[in-house]
């Protein structure tokens, strides 16, 4: 294994061995950002594509490490017919300034191998073709190969290690909720229910695996509610699950959730705020760490998306009250299709409003109906019983609601009552439990990390931004 | 909020400042390990000891940051009698050095809020109580405050830290493989099933909600092997299922992996290296961060596993075949419960045996009998056709198997021989068709994370290292 670090220290080494030395193995991150030339190295990966002239072979090779191609300039010897597009080669030879300006390091071929050829003709990616998404969604176990999925991924993997970090420098607990449970947290979409298959379904016949109804969880945030009990900073990010059969650009049944939840906090705004902090630390922490894959889908995908984005980094986010919000709409010039009126959902064409009245930045609109929102939010006590909850979601320009998260109700009464009039008192037992042994004001969020990764490359379609789209709405193979 | 960075450089700031500031938000962790007395400061966690003197109040609180607890002196007045075991406390003071030689600072209480309550005749953890992990085992939503689950807890969130930089910084991108998905990748074990609940259920009759049959995960190495395709290093870790109604201490139906895949291997040796670099480099990274939470296991849990470990840490792993395996158990005085034969598996009693031969050290054991193992595995040709394949597993002392691998079949006319042969080529026709586009030899490795849990920390049963036991072979809640 040579990898990142480890290939750049057996490259020093090798510059002051003699000749005979064994090649040094180097993928091409290393290569291209090489500071000099070195002696014999040794670079595998994929052909991206062959240039024959009369005087000379070029190559591009890539092994997935970067968006840029290493340039392999070879004797036209060396050429040979399973030396095709999307073939896996191996060139040795010695890594020499480039006389181009648009990259620093080239391979001077010494000996070429093809360790796997590829049948071009049947291959569905083409050389320097630019497919477009739809196309090559259409190929789940080779989409991979192309250069903008292959950005998307290595984006996709910062973006997470991103996220990680951000929780980990801020002392948060990292928290693995079960994805099989027999809580459906809020009611709030449909369910994927769990049973043995074959031969384990028949002997278990009428009961269940798990003794009762299992399903795949919608969110982890009861259970991090648990660990806020002996935790003061705790998140979880992972995969959740909804069983709706939408067809849209904009839902997946299969998608990963970043949730964190914070106990002693003292108003809604300990919560918004680390929204606010996780969105630009992670998002700059992206920015610095893959800035060319981000630049393929600013300059090819999305080009309104950079300036966008700048904005949305530079300038602190607004936060409005539901009933603010109400007001805003009721006294805009535009119609829109659903009326708005205090106690109703905002519907995407009032989130677009507000974001665009706000100036284009990301909007937190805090404090809805009481009986809009789960039982588990806390009561506002200022307006009044019943009235308006400490629930807040975050609208961002472009992509809607981003996040959302509440305070909840840490007060035994309240809960109690509330889960009395809902008739959910037995099922939601342990849950009020944790109320009687030291309960404290708390409050937590969760943000799509699909819908993160569309805010900050601007792809229109949630199906582009994970590795394995083989039906539209989700990702089997 | 006020992490563990944030709150350093608030206590440096506050050091300086005149009397009259607020006081400055600690979390226990940073209280403890304070250089010097600090102005006024906040802490706030869950009591857990009271202890009143005539002259003075002794408490002992803990936010979970840490093992340790800070502990609070205050005047007898400040005594209420909510301010029990188990009660959430918000107290502020002045963080002074401890005259005790067991603990650097103290925090002298200048006022002390019961912020949450603790019915204490009902909360079923007990002050100064060493409860035995099965009996805690029995409150999932209440596990977490104590001890030994707390630094459990802490132990889990740091070790997924450290896998996730092992491959970072070795250059493997992170994939988030299907957790739902229609291929069941080896037939190893028993499937879970996933149909849609309640309504959607009956509208969906007798068609599935993805057109096929939709299964829950039992291990993302397929889907490794398409991205090996187009990256050189991938790895994920992300949960697994197996719907086996084991009731035993070695498994559960939810558990998570950490699977990694590398492409232009060698040899098995390529695989192997990595396999004994992850167990080390995390294992040392874990014990360095939390080391009073891996202490307290080896004191109280499991006495041996301490000189075991260093063992593990200290010595090379030992390779040998499984060829060499059989002659080994053949020539063993011991007499075993199954006799040892060329063609079969080995058994935990085998296992153990050939750990304790090759000096109570981890033992790789290759190249196993073709038939044993499935079709995705690379047949030797040193060997003969279809006799024995490059496949791996890991032995452990005290743990047994703890991963297993293989070189995968990346020749297209044997993979499809043998799917053939099984009846499976129209199943596999997208793996298939990896062979026909620039194909390289690749291999790969799963590691259990619970089981790799285990065997730092010397746990017997499985259960008690993941967050949430609710039934007695998963973790619903």
């Amino acid at each position: 294994m040579l990898g990142a670090r480890g290939g750049w220290q057996a490259l020093r080494r090798c510059a002051s061995l003699p000749r005979e030395q064994r090649a040094v193995r180097l993928r091409v991150r290393e290569a291209l950002g090489a500071r000099e030339p070195a002696g014999e190295v040794k670079v595998q990966g994929w052909v991206r594509s062959v240039r024959s002239q009369k005087e000379v072979l070029f190559l591009h090779i890539n092994d997935g490490s970067s968006l840029e191609h290493l340039q392999v300039v070879a004797d036209p010897s060396l050429e040979n017919r399973d030396l095709t597009f999307g073939s896996a080669v191996e060139v040795q030879g010695k890594l020499v300034k480039s006389p181009h300006r648009m990259q620093n390091m080239e391979l001077k071929a010494k000996t070429i191998r093809v360790v796997g050829p590829c049948d071009t003709w049947s291959f569905p990616l083409k050389m320097k073709e630019r497919h477009p998404l739809e196309y090559v969604r259409q190929f789940p176990h080779l989409r991979c190969r192309n250069n903008t999925l292959g950005s998307l991924l290595r984006i996709r993997s910062e973006a997470t290690a991103a996220i990680h970090s951000f929780f980990q420098d801020n002392g948060y607990l990292h928290i693995h909720t079960p994805i099989i449970t027999s809580n459906d947290c809020e009611g709030a979409g449909e369910l994927f229910q769990i049973e043995t298959s074959g031969e384990a379904r028949k002997s278990a016949e009428k009961t269940h695996f798990f003794n009762v109804p299992a399903f795949l969880t919608v969110s982890g945030q009861l259970h991090l509610e648990v660990m806020a009990g002996a935790f003061t900073h705790v998140f979880t990010f992972g995969p959740t699950f909804r069983a709706e059969n939408s067809q849209s650009r904009r839902h997946l049944a299969e998608f990963y959730m970043v949730e964190a939840e914070l106990s002693f906090t003292e108003s809604l705004e300990d919560i918004t705020q680390v929204m606010e902090d996780l969105f630009k630390t992670a998002t700059n922490t992206v920015l610095s760490k893959c800035p060319r894959d981000v630049e393929l889908f600013h300059k090819y995908i999305a080009p309104a998306q950079k300036d966008r984005l700048e904005q949305m980094l530079k300038k602190k986010f607004v936060i409005i009250s539901y009933n603010e919000a109400v007001e805003i709409l009721k006294q805009a010039s535009q119609t829109f299709t659903f009326k708005p009126e205090w106690g109703c959902d905002l519907q995407t064409e009032h989130e677009k409003y507000l974001v665009k009245h706000c100036g284009e930045v990301p909007v937190f609109v805090i404090n809805y109906p009481y009986d809009l929102k789960p039982f588990y939010m806390r009561d506002n006590d200022e307006d009044g019983p019943q009235h308006t909850v400490a629930a807040v979601d975050l609208l961002v320009p472009g992509i809607g609601e981003l996040c959302g998260g509440s305070l909840r109700e840490e007060r035994l009464p309240c809960l109690e009552s509330r889960l009395q009039r809902l008739g959910l008192v037995d099922a939601y037992q342990w849950y009020l439990d944790l109320r009687k042994f030291g309960s404290v004001p708390h409050g937590g969020f969760g943000m799509g990390f699909e819908r993160y990764l569309q805010c900050i490359l601007g792809v229109d379609n949630i199906k582009d931004v994970i590795p394995f789209p083989r039906f539209s709405h989700s990702c089997l193979l």
